[in-house]
């Protein structure tokens, strides 16, 4: 059965983790084993993880023998293993393939850079009383241009009557993309400022392979931070 | 001609560049046109870049048509579309395509993030009267680690007799990975306290398709940022 010599290690939350999660189902693979590792107990610092990748983090995934870490390697793993299996996630069409590949990595070094580590992780790991002000306005100025760069990508997108990053067709783009969207909303962004964002957000959320997956953990309790106001 | 649809645009010592150019020399794609941007005069901020790229940033990719910006995406389409032109950089075989993936993410994200970004750009882009000592003792702390990490990586590719990140063959990886440690070497990391990144170094050095697009302005003076010294 497909996916059965598959075996994922996850941790519930974690945006990387969530993007292979989306692709195994995507791509029909949902018979994968799958560990769920506590990460308040830190196990992925445990014997079981580091011994298959010695970072001790996860996605840390098998597949019949051949062992690969990094949730983009695992994306790009699958999509080239796996290519027909499921949906094709990297279209073939030249064009068309160009904007996803585009799409991915401004999601990855950009809107992740912009938002996620330059704000978020920055306010998470910074002690309060050691945050330089000035430093996060420029931060803050930055991150809002980002926001509103991916508003005007889905602008077009929604007056062409499509759902996707790149047109009418879900792809790799929004499996780089979503989560990062879904843990902004998730940590307080005010998503409703963003409302192409917002109508992103809100339609794939409905998406099968997003719905299925969505962190258990987030159904729970909701943290947010306050410091997300400003964008 | 192989390459003579396509357009690049580029800045010298721009490491995401010299990726580009490097692919499309071991791919045997010469014959692209090319035009050099001047980073101090800040053209890539000009009509002619921003038109095909809105985030002002190199590389700019033109093939036949079809516009392609961030290097990484640049790499695989180029990978994606012209697999059996030159050298293949990403071997179709399951277990060392697994390895090339996993390296290549982990030069990008890891690497990159503890040495170049963590410390390199921190301390350009920061004051240096507002550096957080601490929080740069930390800093230092990750990136030897990091360091240390990937010269465990090549102690085990040369005792097998091998020159490249992963085994016998020059692939995306080392793509990924050259340009990263060169440009720490450039700024002044005395690679001698790591005798198998010096070896992978002066080795790679010498490939053509390196020699060939070594970074012209790193000919001519050297920048050497003394705080490499704690590296």
């Amino acid at each position: 059965m497909a996916g059965d010599k598959m075996k994922l290690y996850w941790i519930s939350g974690s945006t990387p983790c969530w993007r292979v999660l989306i692709v195994l189902e995507e791509k029909c693979l949902q018979n994968y084993k799958q560990k769920q590792v506590d990460f308040v107990k830190q196990e992925q610092k445990g014997e079981e993880i580091v011994s298959r990748n010695p970072r001790g983090q996860v996605p840390t995934f098998e597949d019949d023998g051949v062992n690969i870490c990094e949730s983009h390697a695992i994306c790009d793993y699958l999509e080239r293993c796996y290519g027909d299996c499921g949906k094709r996630l990297i279209p073939k069409e030249r064009a068309v393939m160009s904007q996803v590949l585009q799409r991915m990595h401004e999601a990855h070094n950009n809107f992740q850079q912009a938002v996620i580590e330059n704000i978020i992780y920055y306010c998470m790991k910074t002690d309060q009383t050691k945050w330089d002000k000035d430093l996060l306005e420029t931060k803050f100025e930055f991150a809002r241009n980002e926001l509103n760069r991916w508003e005007a990508y889905l602008t077009k997108v929604h007056e062409a009557g499509n759902d996707y990053i790149v047109g009418d067709d879900f792809t790799m783009a929004d499996v780089y993309l979503y989560p990062h969207v879904a843990f902004c909303v998730r940590f307080g962004l005010d998503i409703s400022k963003y409302p192409e964002l917002m109508k992103y957000y809100n339609t794939l959320a409905q998406r099968p392979s997003i719905h299925k997956t969505w962190p258990p953990s987030w159904k729970k309790t909701n943290d947010r931070f306050g410091f997300l106001d400003k964008l």
